[in-house]
């Protein structure tokens, strides 16, 4: 029987996500990058007051109510801001934006593997950008992107949990020809952000995605900070009714709880320096995070055995099977007791 | 300053939604083909006990409680069925897997614009095959389609509300090359389905959505049926976390009340056995329908005119601005009070 497929889909073997058990409460889940505190109240609030009779409608298109109050976070207007099913709807809507088939995709190395398979979905090639060793953007990042039409560079980024310094992004933005889509999805827990960036370089777009700060990755949503010109492109990519009422809803209340995130942040960061010292302190070679997550090798480098030997012990973390990350696990901060559990865990193995 | 866009999507237009005015409760909205009933109360149960803490966590990305519910309602299994962010969201992933930069892609006409759009976003062509003066499938659509990958078949057919003859839907799929995807968004108004097709000829496929059926517009979830090979070819290109979890656990609790789509259905039927006898009866041009809208032109062919005076009496219909449906207004089937005040305006109109 002939495929019906096209050529590159036929050809691609699909993205694996994180694993998703099935029986989340009786294992400690730091394998996704999930924020492991509950979202603001408010969105509880938004939930149990939602009227089940108003799904029978279809939801409003231009998400208004959200990007008002998204805009109002960040200082900008809602006419930058588009709205996506999660940021990995707006990362398709840039590639279906920017990409033709046969075209070109630049991506960093190690980062986060859904960039190549966006590339293969559009029937585009993916360009890998080596990391320096201490993984920081190289300078001339730009020039061996040539050629390319769309650069994704997350900031954070992932694996790593490293954020390239932003003069360097700048410096991308600068000389690179095409559109830079700078991945915010972890830049709630870093020092510094990038969304002024599209204000100063019209190829620049930043996406963050409520998945992380916010709790919200079961709701699904991310949104695009860009030019408006950039947006009502962009717009005419989307699928219509791409975000459901519900979770518009739920958003809204969760991004106007400024103190909600505040005080989340605190806590994460607060986890994280303890669980990275830990981690440094057993003999881990721990990567400086600016995440919700944390990149360590272990002291005999044995991280796949690790990997498993947690598992079987109901403790979920990530390992790669990927150059320069082989030696690592990805940890996710999750909250001190979930951290002292992995730490009890790792210190029957590591004494 | 050069455009980032791909040349096709500076093209385009971009897909125009019907009009979703903001204060809903006051207008009768017979614009958007929504069911006029609120959802099951099982969606009301499921959406009151879904537990807000619980949205911190991904959404099952392969949606199996979903697909093991409508794989039940159907009588088929689990792995013949993918699950989408709304029907939009399938028909887009169709587009993709079939469907290279530069192919082309057949529909009917007059038929969902939207299949247009999907096909500009793509950078592909977009045959339009004529229906036959009676709205029916032209006997050799397969041979006029040919050199498509992808041809997109709604039965019944939007705006007409006309239900292609199944036999001539068999025919299709037989001699047509490429992939039919059959878009049943509103066959469980209609006297019977193609469900059947995908078992029988391998390049058939079924959509369907809960918006209309089952009063879940606003929830956003459509699924395809089709072959495993298929279903399983497709999951390599939507997106991992397309479905999100609210909308996993209320679409489960809806589908699996049979007793709700049951009733539900019976009373739109009869509201639309109602509606067209009314019409009919101050001299309308009624198109018999198999779907929860109504086709109808008015006695004095001023259909632009009727719609701008419903919608300034606050009655939204639709009226498309298209060859072969100029002269008409498409109504969709609302509550029997909500008919009647769209009965009552044009009363006042055509005495």
């Amino acid at each position: 029987m002939p495929s019906f497929f096209r050529r590159n889909v036929e050809a691609m073997e699909g993205y694996v996500p994180g694993e998703q058990p099935r029986d989340a409460d009786s294992v400690v889940k730091l394998n996704t990058n999930e924020n492991p505190y509950p979202p603001s109240r408010a969105v509880g609030e938004a939930l149990s007051s939602f009227d089940a009779s108003m799904l029978r409608l279809y939801p409003d298109p231009m998400c208004r109510a959200f990007r008002e109050a998204a805009a109002e976070a960040h200082g900008v207007s809602p006419e930058n801001i588009i709205v996506g099913n999660g940021s990995d709807d707006i990362l398709t809507i840039a590639t279906r934006s920017f990409v033709p088939e046969g075209g070109l995709i630049a991506k960093v190395s190690p980062s986060y593997t859904l960039y190549r398979t966006l590339a293969e979905i559009q029937g585009a090639a993916c360009l890998d950008i080596p990391l320096e060793e201490d993984f920081s953007l190289p300078f001339d990042a730009a020039e061996s992107a040539e050629g390319a039409s769309l650069f994704f560079l997350p900031r954070p980024n992932a694996p790593t949990g490293t954020a390239f310094a932003k003069d360097a992004v700048r410096g991308l933005c600068e000389r690179f020809d095409g559109v830079v889509l700078i991945d915010e999805a972890y830049a709630a827990f870093a020092d510094d952000d990038c969304l002024d960036l599209p204000f100063e370089y019209p190829n620049a777009i930043v996406s963050r995605t409520l998945s992380k700060s916010h709790s919200l990755a079961g709701a699904r949503l991310g949104y695009a900070i860009a030019t408006e010109e950039m947006v009502a492109g962009m717009m005419k990519v989307k699928d219509s009714y791409n975000v459901n009422a519900l979770t518009q809803a739920l958003a809204t209340a969760a991004i106007k709880d400024g103190a909600w995130l505040e005080e989340n942040v605190r806590n994460i960061r607060g986890n994280r320096a303890a669980l990275s010292a830990a981690l440094s302190g057993m003999g881990f070679d721990v990567v400086e995070s600016a995440a919700n997550f944390v990149l360590a090798s272990p002291p005999d480098g044995g991280a796949k055995a690790l990997y498993e030997r947690l598992k079987s012990d109901g403790i979920f973390v990530r390992w790669f099977d990927e150059d320069r990350v082989r030696r690592f696990v990805r940890i996710t901060v999750g909250t001190e007791k979930e951290i002292e559990s992995l730490l009890s865990a790792l210190r029957r193995v590591y004494g």
